[in-house]
């Protein structure tokens, strides 16, 4: 494969940091360099865009990141790129360095601003899902999303210890404002005893039902995993004292897990996905295709209009919910 | 769902043992309490069906295994099981505690002696795939490959730390006698500079070309993955030796990661698997079903003849080997 | 070492637990068969004392346990412990095992009502310090402190991760209510820009000018790690509520790392800690001594007396508060 | 303190490299930096010194590497520096360059050469032990000793999963040519059933004797620690055969767990212990000192004659050899 059109690709990272946005980016650079394309990289996301923050990027600038999380190329929310003048400035700067192509890692909210702009001025934009919540349709799994599990199971299996040996319950919050995956799968990792996700709102009479019942089957300690955008009225301190008052025989404690979610050496799972989905990329831009997504879907790298990718809505896999009830008896 | 026929599930795990086979364990026992079905434990594989090493499971005899390693009922070849005696025994068994239903966890060698037992004596059988080296056909992920991932990443990472503090050559041996899916991934998740597995022969002087390349690129450290069957014709301590020879300008050294990769606790990916298929188990069963292996499909459950996961052969995604080289630049 | 009168020892965990109380229980247990001692594990600290829940434990019991989180004997704080009818049960429970020694793991309010108890009934009591604090007299370290300073500065990597992605300001709130030490520790060691404990209070206003210089010196973010106990007036949300309105340059995020600092499997220094403290507690009870706690001092297993060890004070390390200091320029 | 005198100061890394050099680095820049001193790296060690590999380090350039393994300075053995002419090459450039301090982190073969070089040349040098085998005297701990133990003893708490599951014997090799430091705290930690250490030659007789007792016992596994260099007159792999032949009851396997023990985010103790022991080597340069190592002793850091660091012999601690015998009951 010998691209005759591109000559300059930018990348940039844009919205949440994910674990596996390094090994992204090192996948451009490097198929860049393998195909003979000059590769930018965008600092700061789209903000970097308007600001003309570029640096060439070389197969040796990007060594030993694919095991580093965060982003070499930092990440940023932009309000200047919402508008017109914001993103003719971008436009201007990719003029200025002859860019024919833009890769965006990032979420909805980043693929949404691509979308727009490669639309107004006609440059060939290529989507790369990077988010822990694995919230985005045209692919099975974000970048991010896998280690983000790890991590958290891991912290998880801690609070087990030390709930165990106190015989407590535990209210464990993940990310997750709007889907319930980081939850869902962390709560079935983690064998705890209830999970609650911004898509099923069990309601409190039920949730006091299921602990009482916990408690009675003999078992030691109790988690609870609650998503941040759990939907059950109340947020996991407020859960905490409710279930302290109706349920005396319980010594509640709450644990919020928070950004550390975010960060971290990404998951041998994430470090192929971002391979994969970068190597992709390149490759789109070469064969002269814009405005898609890549993904994984049916475990092959495939691709999604990013206009389908900022529409749609993933939704909990039914069946993980299902198991979690038999599983937690 | 409640099942009508069967009353006793046994289950088992065989052949060499996968983190998460635990998580699998816990499943099939926790599925059977739900459905109210009673579940028996088989120690040591099959050898323990002939000698009757049972003990029924209830949900709290399973309670914090789905983190742990390792097999709770404990896994062992038999030899005596390949014998039409020793199956006649293990049946006698089955009858004895009036199990109709068997659950093996484990890898293509126990299914086709599980296979040959439940025609012999039609007993249903139900095979779950648990063994890191992910070489079942009919399911996209065994139980405990991705976890050896990472455990196996992480020492590369390690080692790619003083490797690059002495500008060192490293042959990094990682397990996988007759698929390098494992030396695959890892090497791609490693950023290796190259990756030998079973399915591609690249020949010794590719190998010297290549390492040569490497180094003239100004890279400071160079890791190269070996899957344990690697067909190169030379072993990993021969491979170093013959590349010092011809390559002096490496200083090379070999480690081989070893049977760390078979424990530790199991990812949440391997959790989450687990316990999807050992639910699935019991459902089948319940269902009438019989040899049937349950595994993971276009991310679904899904089932493959027993028959058909035991012949076929896994094959590496040649993209994997496309992407190895064109990141290893 | 043959033991002519002590025939029976009691063990029990007591008060917040720790990691590598598990490997001091193995201690006391194999010590004890060693020996030739009954070991008598009993359940849920002073309080089980009472209940008399008692378990004899051999070698065996105690087996994989030195590598695992929490306490198999539970523990929990007892209110009828502080009552003299309270010991006066515990003591009766004592002379019916014929018990005639009692090892507490624990901090220095479980060595109090084991001081209590010993002088009241003449039994002879050895302490083990086993808590994340490490704010006891008479050892360099408690066991678990060294796990949770690992943990905790785990947690802070990732974190660091996302804050350098977004240029962040994160306050991370470590375990410590009265002492200091793990929030000095982590915090040298994760590279934090302040450190806040409870034995030095800089003042708001001290903080605000050290944080905008380390925004002058070019850093790009800020990690702030606070005491539990920190004694600056805020707590962590509000200290960071603060920062955000007096340095708007700053976008500032909080993260409490909470519970998941006691438990995981202990780090190798804590296991060690504990299995010489474990076997150094039974030799000093056959040897008929009492009312002393073991713990490490110059390297060495050594003794204090129980008297000491709760009433004296532990003090940070002024070199630890300096160095801090002069490496976060 | 101001110093009047040092102006700039190299630092280099040298020997086998270790978790927390680069913390020790660090700390030394930043020291530097606080005390308004030049800092100059060295890279590739005492051969860089010679080559004039230098480069000027200011605060900003050590970021973020606290939790890196490996070290940013590179490390290298150099024959050219044992001769008086590179000795004196070495000297033009530090001359040409006007540094009138030397920090040397590293081993006694490092500190060898530095304090011939001192000597030769009249120059300030102070050593900072940096080495995963702790067998340096005038330190009870060196830096990078904690790490590598933790990495040894999560690698054999995987192997137990797997040994047990399958009850197995594994000997597991750890690194230590001349010293059993981290086989016999591994072997604590790690619950090893016999730990084979340099010092100290059981015999073969005594070690299928005691191997014996423990299958005995009932354990349905066994894990025996080998340094390195462990004399008991065969490698770990003959050992291996030797057992088999001689105990057919047991199915044994051989780990060897290899460079992986020099990588990897240091712990936290290593990342404290880098840092004091860092800024101590700048302050003791400024008050005018010289040809000393700095140390922990008793817990503090304090300094020993490097003449009298490189002459001793560290000896294991006889009690750990005596707990372990208890605890492996």
């Amino acid at each position: 494969m010998k691209s005759n059109k591109i000559k300059n690709i930018a990348v940039l990272t844009s919205g949440g940091d994910a674990p596996g946005m390094n090994a992204a980016i090192r996948a451009v650079v490097r198929s860049c360099a393998f195909y003979e394309i000059n590769c930018i990289g965008v600092f700061r996301g789209l903000q970097g865009l308007i600001e003309g923050d570029f640096k060439v990027l070389g197969p040796r600038d990007v060594k030993y990141i694919v095991s580093k999380g965060g982003t070499i190329l930092k990440s940023a929310r932009s309000k200047e790129f919402i508008t017109p003048e914001g993103r003719a400035k971008a436009y201007e700067n990719l003029k200025k360095h002859e860019i024919d192509g833009l890769i965006i890692i990032g979420g909805d909210g980043s693929f949404t601003g691509g979308l727009i702009f490669s639309k107004e001025f006609d440059i060939p934009v290529i989507g790369i899902p990077g988010t822990i919540d694995n919230d985005i349709v045209g692919t099975s799994h974000t970048i991010g999303f896998d280690t983000a599990l790890n991590t958290a199971i891991d912290a998880i299996d801690k609070i087990r210890d030390t709930a165990t040996s106190h015989k407590r319950l535990f209210f464990v919050e993940v990310m997750g404002r709007d889907a319930g995956h980081i939850a869902l799968n962390t709560g079935i990792g983690a064998g705890a005893e209830e999970i609650l996700i911004p898509e099923e709102n069990i309601g409190l009479p039920k949730l006091l039902e299921k602990l009482k019942r916990s408690k009675a089957s003999g078992k030691s300690s109790c988690i609870v995993v609650v998503s941040e955008g759990g939907k059950i009225g109340k947020n996991v301190f407020e859960l905490s004292e409710y279930v302290e008052e109706n349920l005396p025989e319980y010594d509640v404690r709450v644990s919020v897990l928070g950004h550390m979610q975010r960060g971290g050496a990404p998951s041998c799972f994430d470090r192929v996905l971002a391979s994969r989905l970068g190597v992709k990329a390149v490759e789109l831009l070469m064969l002269g295709k814009s405005q898609l997504m890549v993904g994984l879907i049916n475990d092959q790298v495939d691709t999604t209009p990013l206009e389908k990718a900022i529409k749609g809505e993933t939704s909990v896999d039914e069946e993980l919910i299902r198991i979690s009830d038999i599983l937690s008896i």
